[in-house]
């Protein structure tokens, strides 16, 4: 089972502008077949499918608590693209045109289907598969699957970092480096313990340390690279610090596990914007609407 | 954010045989374009994208909550399938042709990708999508679209419970025919709130009570027809209670909000499968993998 | 605009015992990428997208009309696999698994998604795409597409008819085979008037009479491989006869066009199927909604 | 059966200017989701598979004539566009680069597939699917799913007509809008009639009245938003004023059914567009063709 | 460039009977996310896209030399799926319904659309698709992805050779977990020269020696498991032997690189199968050909 | 089998520039419908699935030594991709957004997947399907798809030229448009003898010869269009001379059949792109590598 916290992982900052084309670029983020929709999903089916959850606990324990972290990736990056499309579109009368920016930006679908905010698509606008989930069921393959996975979504996110220095999309991606890090080392040492081979050895793949990453470094230099949180408080997953020990082999510092999640920040509140009909409800319904939900029944 | 507890939402009976087609049919209520990924995409996506989560806190804590819930729905389907995956191959080398049964099966990728395990794909082997997802924005269609995808999943629902007569797919689907009409309810009140229309005068659909099926009406019994849990321990959305409110139109029993969610209970835990190689890892390894759990770094 | 007329091509007969794995079968013909959804959109678009309607109107006047037999083609298909869908499950309570023969037939979506009746995908499932439209606004390279697509068409009809004995099965390919036929003759007749290049010689491709298929041979004698209808009762398309005139290659009879449709015949009524809740109306339901429907507002 | 006029349904204006990029977004509301050949293959496919077509004849008729519709809308969409990618392209030998504009626009499709006409794509060029085929064979669903799928489509209406004003796109999304209007009425009516909840007072979705654009305006004037027509002369599906009856929840005029269809304009003539090779008939060879037309044979 | 000989790597057995669902589970191997035509496609786009392939040489040769062995692969599967599709229908007049097993087997496609031959499908049923390439660009990532490729077509091969025992296809089956074995040396052994890590020593992955299973024995004591072919004649890829060197981790057994090919055995030829007009040409039309081909013009 | 030689079939012109979307627009030859992937793989299955390779050894021999000629395609297309590419980036620290311009090009993919090459896909990023196979086995019928074929994928060759003047694009296409040509006429050859209709009078579709294209011209000039290869050494498909005989219809030369494949050109280099990390191999590691590759085991 899963919870829900009314947090978001990062204090995400909002500026004035938008760029939508940017909000398509970091779909691929989210949507794409490297994006979080990915590793959610790979986690989640696994932590599902794992054969021997007892005999092999830490694993099990591993994949089952990383799950827990994705979805908190996966909103994170949503949020992002939902301030990343502000300002593409002004308030006014259909007749003048208010979505005229959309027709020549990257994803019309942004502004036709999903009211100028984020889609379980990439960053061409094909939408995140099922195909996409990799479940094999042998643990050694499915752990070399997990470490290829994320060393793919780090390449694809430090790519998409540079294709945009849009605040907002960078401290997401900053952020998302270090703990994508994280999880790259968790795997590498799941490999290690399942097999022996020194595989975390490879590590950095591409061979760029994240602190070379403005937005970034800061994470890092909170010590968010080290840890493994459990996402769940009463003791359920505490076994993957039988993985996740000994040191940083980037940085050297020792690895340890937290109980439980960050303490969250507060969610992007997203203004009504009329041109989309989006919420969609004016003053007179809004009262009606405060009326009847307050009313006991 | 989330948060995961290792438990089931119900006691999911396990017996000693399999139904492998039968498995293949689940999978319409797990990756099916109204299975529970879509149910649980859909109010994800619609929750990190609600625009005006302030002003219309109840509505957004509405589909915010139930997105948690929908994991754990998603995740007892998985649990399902894979019991439903027993004793269709036999352990042996390979060959004896130990997994002969499969290539008669309708899934062949059960067999071949998963290790008789759950799949993000429908009954027919096609994988769930992105497509799937609906995010307008407007709070009205928004719901609609909601209440709507929620009687397609019923109407599925009750007839893969007519497909098979496996006691733990039974199980499950008696559990979420209740649980999914308390969705179909809420979604019709939350149109009530929104625009003064009583659409949960046009439920069931199908017209059909859930306690026709045995093993729903063992859970409508218990009263799980009548409440919706937070899934959140410090009242962040709370405020479900301004919509789920009044009484039950089937039952005419009190509506009730329950902060928090339910108690849950044991995972299925999954033997070796030696024939799939999953997890792969014999007495002499695990001694190793064991050895090197237990050290400390 | 199209108009619609209530009857069907054919008197297609009724049988007391349906086959559900020949109704997937025989969806290759609907849905198929060869199949009448194939036939029609490819058409339909065309006719939309004909550059020169004046200049070339016979050749326009050929693809539109035919579009318009498409549709009753696509008709046709349907109700036979709604026919044939005929049988494979009974009417009892849902704990009796009155649906338990679906769990092993080929398509569990037609006892799952749409209660026993046609869905717009192929003989695998795969839903029809508009990837199957090829409309490059060449005429001789559509023509020669749609020579092809009719060539193709017909192989796929033949192939199936030699899968299923069923005879409303063979009813509705018997006819089709037949008047494809026209449709490649047509189409080769269109290039031959185009080009002066004589590619009726290459028919028919297979090289099979219809003749050879009993229930095609029905059809032929009654003169159905001889005559274009022109879909349309004030002269719209009747300059086909600039490219339909001459004699069939194979039969050597005179070719005709006939203004109009062919008169057609009843729909097939389906009854209820309470066990997939279709249409789901309860006696005492239906009396409440023949009162509404006979009230005047 | 259906029959072909050579009409199109409203008088679409042409002007000297195109916009591909908005004949890209345009798409959408053809092969989208939520566009015309989703409406006419629902229709279409619901007409085919429904149960009980004699005994719940009203509800039959109002989708089966509605599809016939439709057809003519896909008709009016695809016209459109084809008129929109005008001047997106200069005539001239292919050294001197004629279709250079088309590299930089949405839809290279267009260039390269179709000659710069329609296609079976949605706004991101992602082909339609079957998949989008809802048929559950119970009644009150399927209306539900129409009513929905209709509110759907009317807000993507919405949205492109704020994307362009492009005045042959407005003058088309006018007309759409109030026959789509009617179109959600009249699925809120069957559902009316089916369970005698009063669904129609949701409408409309998004709430925004026709009346606010320019181009539906007109159209709601001409009384286009009180009229259902039944698209066939012998009155085949008459009956569907048992459910279109009473007045109009937003006018307060009275509703009405006209036999047959309204009376259609010319279809635009689209000119040969060398630089595409479209049709590709030179002088020369136009001389043979006409001359092998006018043959006896 | 490529060329073509007319030769099948291994001398494939052809017995009396087959096995169309054993053809259906081994298109996995051909189509599937983890079959050949996805090494196949993989390596020759990343040969194609490969950054400093004179600087990297050796890594450049290994991928592009591996690419032409795929295509052997692919051929040798497909040879395989023919030869499984004996023997599933009979020679008769259509009205005979000679293809009626096709109804009922997995793959109602390889009766209509193949003639009961291979297609670029998995054994879903679903088409191979590029969305299967993954070429990064990144030397040691593209090396991984390889790697951990090489590992689930291994694990693919063994679950399938666990599905059947039709000696054709566990010859075919046998000779491929040798081969693909050497791949995933090569790939551990590259990753070693680029990175220094001993990736070698997760071999076999699952851990299963390819001597346990009867067919890939018989191979591993011939050899093929300790050399790489070169697949060119004039020492384009020599360099390959930069990588491949040193021992066989499992066997002990010296590796070493043979310039060319294996000498390659007959193809398989396939009788004319006229219950699905393939070839289509008969007697009469045969000699017709047969003079036309011989006349010189 | 397949040997691979490291050399392009022309000598591809570098210059200093390149232009993404033309890239782009590329991708349709490559990955499209009518791309080099899609005759590849074609005619790869068709020779793989022929019946009576013996008896009809002439149309074995075509289409299997075609798909040799390919291949070559395939890799021309996608070097050609490749060296639009450049250009379109700067190397600089991440921070300095060097990938910036690739936000507003229409392929992303080209910049987060594939380093700036190519991927397999067509102009809109969709990726090639095995849908795009057509293996019937009918002789006639596979090889008038054949022909259709090659006329499609002139067609679109021909629109792509006029798209783009990049000297490297219209080098290739120039090419292409002269070898697909002898491939048209190859088919309609191998109609003619296998039923003596002369199809190849149909020539060319579009009706635009390939000399009006400057960068085609040349190609025609040097005699590439009157000669087929045979892609093998040793006399394997040499009875292509039974089919490919006689004179061309359009320049009225002497065809001829050329043992071997032509003699090829140097493939271009791609030099390191660290703003993609591509190879990502530092000087450091480079020293490494090198040693570890020079060094014995």
């Amino acid at each position: 089972m899963f919870q829900r916290v009314n947090k978001l992982v990062i204090d995400l900052p909002e500026v004035e502008y938008g760029d939508a084309n940017a909000a398509s670029a970091v779909q691929e983020l989210l949507g794409g077949k490297f994006g979080e929709m990915s590793t959610l999903n790979n986690y989640m089916y696994q932590s599902f499918n794992f054969r021997g959850k007892k005999k092999l606990k830490p694993f099990y324990d591993l994949v089952a608590s990383i799950t827990a972290e994705e979805f908190g990736h996966v909103e994170l990056v949503a949020n992002t693209i939902n301030l990343l499309n502000k300002s593409s579109s002004f308030t006014a009368p259909p007749d003048l045109t208010p979505l005229q920016n959309g027709k020549d930006m990257r994803s019309t679908a942004a502004f036709i289907a999903s009211a100028q905010t984020s889609l379980a698509v990439d960053s061409m606008g094909a939408p995140w598969t099922g195909a996409n989930v990799f479940t094999s069921g042998n643990l050694v393959l499915d752990l070399l699957h997990n470490f290829f996975l994320e060393c793919g979504a780090r390449t694809h996110k430090m790519r998409v970092y540079e294709m945009t220095d849009h605040p907002t999309a960078r401290e997401m991606i900053g952020y998302l480096l270090v703990r994508g890090g994280t999880h790259v080392l968790a795997y590498a040492r799941a490999i290690e313990m399942a097999t022996g081979v020194e595989v975390s050895k490879l590590i950095p793949i591409p061979n760029l340390d994240n602190r070379v990453f403005d937005y970034a470094r800061k994470y890092e230099d909170m010590g968010y690279g080290n840890v493994l949180f459990t996402w769940n408080n009463v003791g359920d997953y505490k076994d993957i610090d039988r993985i996740w020990k000994g040191t940083n082999p980037l940085s050297g510092e020792r690895l340890y596990v937290q109980e439980g999640s960050p303490k969250g920040y507060d969610i992007p509140n997203l203004d009504d914007m009329p041109e989309e009909f989006a919420p969609g409800i004016g003053p007179e319904e809004f009262k009606k609407i405060a009326k009847r939900l307050l009313e006991n029944m």
